[in-house]
């Protein structure tokens, strides 16, 4: 069936690599049948900072709360165009993919931006005008599916399981679990490609085909498991209930599956691959 | 003995709890004979998204490389005022307090396109042109201190071991150790308010105190204990060699001393708590 799929990508060079797979990927899913949305933010000369600009008509003149505003912005209509195309742009799609190359361990600024901007209370937060209530797998954007696309330049082995930096899909967990998850998205594991800050010609060809593969499996592969705030294992919408994921704390403990591993001092302190 | 400070904030309501620690703490600070330099990120109008204007006299006109480009500008005396003016306050400083609202579990995009634009090759990663040989723990930034003063919307619950959010440290690690500790400097529990939604009189009271508090060890209180990469416990500079942190994996295996808590099943997968 044929599906709508948004692309929001965070790299100004026509010829790097991130811009080649956001290449690769449209011809891929417009191959299937799909629709494809795009959002060339440096393209765009997308604003990054989130400000008193994004709130015209304030509720509050004397005093910038940034809840408040963008509240009163998305429920009443007022916000800015740029922010309100990005928004219907994630209505009309079916799957969200962010695209970037990995700049201190997180988004380019320019991205980080779009989300500050475009995740508004009511649609991202505080859906229903409910606080904390539909969060964590329950949200406006229930149902949609989101991956991270990924360019890192250093080796992979710096992000395995016991890599110097950490591994990927952890120092990602503020964006996969806290802004793709949180408001209702299902998460796919990360698409890294490593070590591209020396690519060859054939980690080039490379790339582009396991992206291909990857995108096969957009609407069908396995999501990350993360629990569900609503789905029982969180009773006060807070913490875990004391029968889940006995024993484990961090990252790693909202993740579910975790538990089918043989318990013993050793497995029990290795993650599971998460990743790609 | 007198030091400088660098306080580095991002947030544009002066009436907000961000602006006023951050007065609290110029004001502490001065009261113990420090300096305190600012960067006021809204105030200065600082330009988030780094991109080809950061660059203007190119090593390379037909294609925009960020760190072959990084290199020429910071090693050639290229980059901009702004970005020059920024890399002289960290290096007259002592210590760098990055102080701002926790937005999607992350810096704010105008603070991190601070990073983004002001960490160059050459003094924050590429040290001495030696790509990555010198970093986590070595590097252009080594002697200086540093530490984040986080805002946090939600309650601490949801932050705790087990809550849903996940730990802040464990969130924050691609900024503390990723992103401070991986030039060289030494990185400092996080400081974080929670429930900053909705804090009464008395919160911002304790806020004040507890800032202050905090300031008064902020050239004396242990840092988190993060792995030097030279320091013998990564001999390929890459990996965790195989006799430290045994049988453990990701971001918490990067902290040292958890192996002294007796090993069992249940201690093991406690990390140890390194907030404030």
């Amino acid at each position: 069936m044929k599906k709508t799929v948004l692309i929001v990508y965070a790299q100004p060079e026509p010829t790097s690599l991130t811009r080649h797979l956001v290449n690769v990927g449209v011809e891929a899913l417009e191959g299937q049948g799909h629709k494809v949305l795009l959002s060339n933010l440096y393209g765009m000369n997308w604003k990054a900072t989130f400000d008193e600009h994004d709130f015209q008509s304030r509720l509050d003149p004397s005093r910038l709360g940034f809840i408040a505003e963008s509240e009163h912005a998305y429920g009443n209509g007022l916000q800015t165009a740029d922010v309100e195309a990005e928004q219907e742009k994630i209505s009309a799609a079916d799957a969200v993919i962010l695209q970037f190359p990995l700049w201190w361990f997180g988004m380019p600024a320019i991205l980080k931006g779009w989300v500050d901007r475009v995740f508004a209370y009511g649609l991202a937060y505080g859906f229903k005008g409910a606080g904390n209530k539909y969060r964590y797998g329950d949200g406006a954007l229930k149902g949609k599916r989101a991956m991270l696309s990924v360019m890192v330049g250093g080796p992979e082995k710096d992000y395995s399981p016991r890599g110097i930096n950490g591994p990927l899909e952890q120092l990602l967990f503020p964006i996969t679990h806290g802004t793709l998850f949180f408001p209702g998205m299902g998460v796919l594991p990360t698409h890294a490609v490593y070590g591209t800050g020396s690519i060859t010609a054939e980690g080039v060809t490379a790339a582009e085909e396991g992206w291909r593969l990857r995108l096969e499996g957009l609407f069908e592969d396995a999501l990350i498991p993360f629990r569900s705030q609503n789905g029982g294992d969180y009773p006060d919408a807070h913490v875990l209930a004391s029968h889940v994921a006995v024993g484990q704390s961090g990252l790693l403990a909202h993740i579910a599956g975790r538990q089918l591993a043989p318990r013993s001092a050793e497995t029990a302190l290795q993650p599971i691959d998460i990743g790609a």
